[in-house]
């Protein structure tokens, strides 16, 4: 299969003859016209959920930037809607809960994840099934949020800078976190296996905010979390792709909950990311955003760096350090694939 | 002097029988009933301009937490508009700049620091002059922003949650950033040497927003015109303190500016720190801001544990991982001042 090079990469069973595997997080999404075009009309949460919507959009920046791997259009709230909690994306804002969970009450009354949730995501894997057929060749890579992330917005209401009530909640009422996180790992964890059993090859969990945790609450409150929502697609053959912004501190603790790939943000380069690590890990980032909005030499300087920095990892697959800007200009995004894809094989 | 306890921790050379020493960033503000009362009607920039204003409203949580330093209240734009450029903070959003600095011009355009720079620091010593006079045997702690925060609001505008443009901007224009850090480390750096000539007895220089940079870019486009900033004072006998919030990558290439003392945010801890700096360094910090909103029990459980942390650094003066969340209960300050002082001394 000529496009398997990205797998080969994240199973850290790299061609050496192969050009670099690049994928962008948020490729689908703002920064393309087509996508605006066609959410018109549609809110955020109603899109995810339509399957002929999810799949055209997954499919955009693949068509687009031929990009090595398309990345199913959702947000880490989409199953908490599927699970009926009251939720929607409020545009400039994010994610924002109707009713945040505060209380033991609160917890009580989070919904049994049963038939009724697995029904609820066919749309889900209808929308897979679409894309998979559509990206031919090109991977699908699963996505999730993961607990600490998830939680974060379900205890604060929405987004927040320093998640602080979650926190507090994790520290003050450590059963009644260990309920709620568990929760979300079984609702994340469930997501990806639809995505995997429906034809993905490959997932991604974020934890987009774990990295405001030190090392000792994340391995007393949340790694045990991430590892129930990877352990519902353990026994899948698919590589396990697991990435928290500003978390180098926490690195090797992600990497325990389960993960059989480390993404990695800009903030720590690759060949010290791979020191951090067991040996053998494969690796996927790290270009940061910044370039984005440079001249085009910084910007494949900057590519050329990690391209460089990644090459003693037995697997890597290029992305950006932090998710695509919505004014990022997509011409930029195709020009850099093209680079990358330009830099042929035997890279070390 | 009965008080030096804590200039004593800060220069590393604490005092065996000495209690632990406790001031929290952000300790003056809008967690203080007191403080809202003074400030209604006056805008922050302007609170911070009027003497009178500033040394009341750094004397206040002195007297009501009993803290063992006053931090001079301040902002890290008021030598920004002291310098003559466009700035205010808005109230729930932050600094705001009339002009931002996006091309050579606005670059060629920024004002000379000469004697009407230093004139306009007038207010600032005096506002120290008279908090250095009503803290009595209390230590000032100086307080400006580094170079890298500052020119971060200068070209972004405002806050921003990645800094792309100021980061881009390194990237792209390398010599116009580094007149726009040398500009502003300048900036900071008099307003450091000004407050430390008018009493302050340590300055500790903020860099809110450095975590987002990766080593390499730090060490490229930063840290010399930290340097700079924090060599303004390095002739005067104070210790001098560098915090960065998510820092944690950069600990010991941020220490190489110049610092004298190591702020640390929550996510690292203190013996992980120490591991990574200069043996002999002391450190400053890092109870996690969350348990503020816990029991008390896991609140002086995360204390114990900060301080124990801290007992093998030379000097270790303990304060929050990030500054003092506005919706604080000023009672949960006070009782925590009250219980790391009752640990008396001989901790470790």
């Amino acid at each position: 299969m000529a496009d398997a090079s990205l797998l080969r990469e994240l199973r850290g069973d790299r061609d050496p003859a192969a050009a670099p595997s690049v994928w962008f997080m948020r490729q689908a999404g703002r920064s393309l016209p087509e996508y605006r075009a066609l959410r018109e009309g549609t809110t955020m949460l109603d899109s995810c959920l339509r399957p002929d919507m999810a799949a055209e959009i997954t499919v955009q920046p693949v068509r687009r930037h031929r990009v090595d791997a398309g990345i199913f259009f959702s947000d880490i709230v989409v199953p908490v809607r599927v699970a009926g909690l009251g939720v929607e994306i409020r545009s400039g804002v994010g994610p924002v809960v109707e009713h945040p969970l505060r209380t033991e009450a609160d917890i009580d009354a989070l919904p049994v994840l049963g038939d009724d949730y697995e029904a609820g995501l066919e749309p889900i894997r209808e929308a897979v099934r679409r894309t998979v057929a559509e990206l031919g060749t090109t991977p699908l890579i699963g996505f999730a949020g993961a607990p600490f992330t998830v939680a974060s917005y379900l205890v604060e209401g929405g987004p927040s800078r320093d998640h602080l009530r979650t926190r507090a909640l994790m520290r003050d009422r450590p059963e009644l976190w260990a309920r709620l996180a568990a929760w979300v790992a079984e609702l994340s964890g469930r997501f990806l296996r639809a995505q995997v059993l429906a034809g993905a090859s490959a997932v991604q969990l974020f934890d987009s905010w774990v990295g405001s945790l030190g090392a000792a609450q994340y391995l007393e409150h949340v790694q045990q979390h991430s590892a129930a929502a990877l352990a519902h697609v353990a026994d899948l053959p698919v590589p396990r792709i697991h990435f928290g912004v500003g978390a180098a501190h926490l690195l090797p603790e992600m990497h325990a909950a389960g993960a059989t790939v480390m993404g990695v943000d800009h903030r720590l380069p690759l060949d010290r990311a791979l020191e951090l690590l067991p040996a053998g890990t494969p690796l996927q980032g790290n270009i940061d955003p910044a370039v984005l909005f440079t001249a085009e030499e910084a910007r494949f300087a900057e590519a050329r760096a990690v391209l460089a920095a990644g090459a003693a990892a037995p697997g890597h697959v290029v992305n950006l350090g932090h998710g695509v800007p919505p004014e990022t200009d997509p011409q930029v995004l195709t020009d850099l694939v093209a680079f990358l894809h330009a830099q042929g094989g035997a890279r070390a």
